[in-house]
């Protein structure tokens, strides 16, 4: 579990209790160094030097320094991180969707009359290349069957088992062990600097919760991400339950971003950090704020350790996470950072030996 | 301004000092008498003794605790309020809706074929008879008129200015003023033992966001409330905008406001506070949770000091925030507690001396 706005690895009261303190600790406190500040570049251990790590130490110095005139009040401080392909491996395909695809057999097992109905048939037969050519609408067929009409705690239970067994095809590891190492770093070196953290993702809000705390040391309140309505019901002892629909309530890609983010959050975020077309919205909603902000976007450069795709950068095209040439170019112009993956950092994931 | 959970009165970057230091100070600390339980009956000040007051120290006792088995983890300490009669007056009238009235000569200043227009006509003669028999389509013509088609920032800064300067007829008093000091102290004391404290709101939830970090210490985030979708566009100088759009997200009242917890924190609250039939289901929604939960209803029973109104308990019926008998029998069938205005609380509002 990593630490986070809730500080999972500390007691909480005894925390409250320190709090409770200050007045009379806060002289003492003064006295000693920042230690913040000063453990700043061991922070982020997993970044090379270069223009993308000076970009984070920089926009921290300036909103956390007392005085600094793009000083940013504790309370103010938000950062945005989308997640697929910003915070984890999204290649060859989203890992949510892969939930769904393996929750196909026991929806059909339910319902069975579903065995010869497309597109559970073709799910159901295995073949993978007539499934990666399923259609928008056969994908939300699935998607609408495997995530919606069950209780929220059914989905929650289904999903978390999911999580802690299935394995991804090239490392073979859990999904969640594919997390990016250097944006652990920067969101934890964001939170010791008083920045409440957000996941805003495309990918499902009530997916995302279920490990977000774990993963991130990021709450479920603090994960924006594509809804759909709940209902709410009795059970037959008069028991309250919530069931999910299939009816949207935001399609969090794009500009649903920033409206995700006003809805959510309600108010601007002063970084932002994303890696396709899908954050584009968000960026530019974050740029648009007065003061210094930061803007930043992976590239997917790096085919050895990980993945390379753009098209932007003359890297190879792609349908999953598209980082077209006309973001790359609307990223120089407004200043924002394009994140290296090969140059920039270290090591992409917890499991590697730092190079 | 209260102090909350982002702790307003306190510099963050000493508290994130002061955190990363624990590992050392925690020694000291646990040695030093546990604040936050000593203080317990002085923070509720306003709170006669009495069996409300008692069931708000025995939850916070049961879920803090440590080896109590009812103890709750620090990050699943989830504490949800609703607004209207149960943090602030809201009688004769819903104070939002006053802001709604007030804002209609501005509206059709900018529209004027509106002037002739009902239910425009009405509100601008200044008939409260009249305006007061506004049936209901009528009234969301005048939320939609004055509520959407504007962008974020220009409501966020309509709505300021009237908060700062409109008064409420009875008290002559900002509406801000009438908020109830006894819940005040109920959400710093259980914030103090580690609680995070949500307003869930029937009313806007934009709206109210304006001002709870000043009122309630609670930061916009942590306001759920009714919503609208707005529409991410650009201004002629490529800066985007976010328009208030009147298309419904969620009605946050009755089994919505379950919903609205679902999709908006994430997880079922320990502790929910009401005051009427809108509140009846986040409060069965809690109570249908493991463990310790808290769950409180005011009656508001104190036609001196504020208004009587029920028609619970064989109080006068209303229109606005009614508290059925139903709900009464419910609250004593499930051991929810209800709060006597008039015999639990000593004083109403933080402007009145205590008695």
């Amino acid at each position: 579990m990593q630490s986070g706005d809730q500080s999972p690895n500390i007691n909480r009261r005894t925390v409250v209790a320190g709090l409770a303190l200050l007045p009379a600790l806060s002289e003492a406190l003064r006295s000693m160094p920042a230690v913040a500040q000063t453990a700043s570049d061991a922070s982020l251990a997993s970044w090379n030097d270069g223009p993308a790590k000076q970009a984070i130490l920089d926009f921290v110095r300036a909103t956390t320094e007392q005085g600094n005139p793009k000083f940013v009040a504790p309370e103010d401080r938000i950062a945005t991180f989308d997640q697929d392909g910003t915070l984890w491996v999204e290649h060859p395909i989203y890992s949510q969707v892969v939930y769904c695809l393996d929750r196909v057999p026991a929806v059909v097992e339910k319902d069975p009359k579903l065995k010869n109905v497309e597109p559970f048939k073709t799910v159901l037969s295995g073949n993978r290349e007539a499934i990666a050519r399923l259609s928008l609408p056969d994908l939300e067929k699935i998607l609408v069957a495997t995530l919606t009409g069950m209780s929220v705690d059914d989905f929650e239970a289904e999903a978390k088992k999911w999580l802690t067994t299935a394995k991804d095809h090239r490392w073979k590891r859990l999904h969640t062990d594919l997390i990016y190492q250097p944006m652990l770093e920067a969101m934890q070196y964001l939170r010791a600097n008083g920045f409440k953290t957000y996941i805003v993702t495309g990918g499902g809000q009530d997916f995302v919760r279920v490990y977000s705390w774990q993963v991130y040391g990021i709450p479920p309140e603090q994960v924006v991400g594509t809804a759909g309505g709940t209902k709410f019901g009795y059970h037959k002892d008069g028991k309250p339950f919530l069931t999910k629909e299939p009816r949207l309530l935001l399609n969090d890609d794009k500009a649903g971003k920033p409206e995700g983010i006003h809805l959510m959050i309600g108010r601007r975020p002063y970084a932002a950090f994303g890696n396709s077309d899908g954050d584009r919205q968000m960026l530019e909603y974050t740029g648009a704020g007065d003061g210094a902000r930061l803007m930043m976007l992976v590239l997917h450069d790096d085919a050895k350790r990980e993945y390379a795709y753009g098209p932007a950068s003359g890297l190879p095209d792609t349908k999953v996470g598209r980082f077209t040439q006309a973001l790359y170019d609307e990223a120089k112009k407004k200043n924002w950072t394009v994140i290296s993956m090969k140059n920039d950092w270290k090591r992409i994931f917890k499991f590697e030996q730092n190079t």
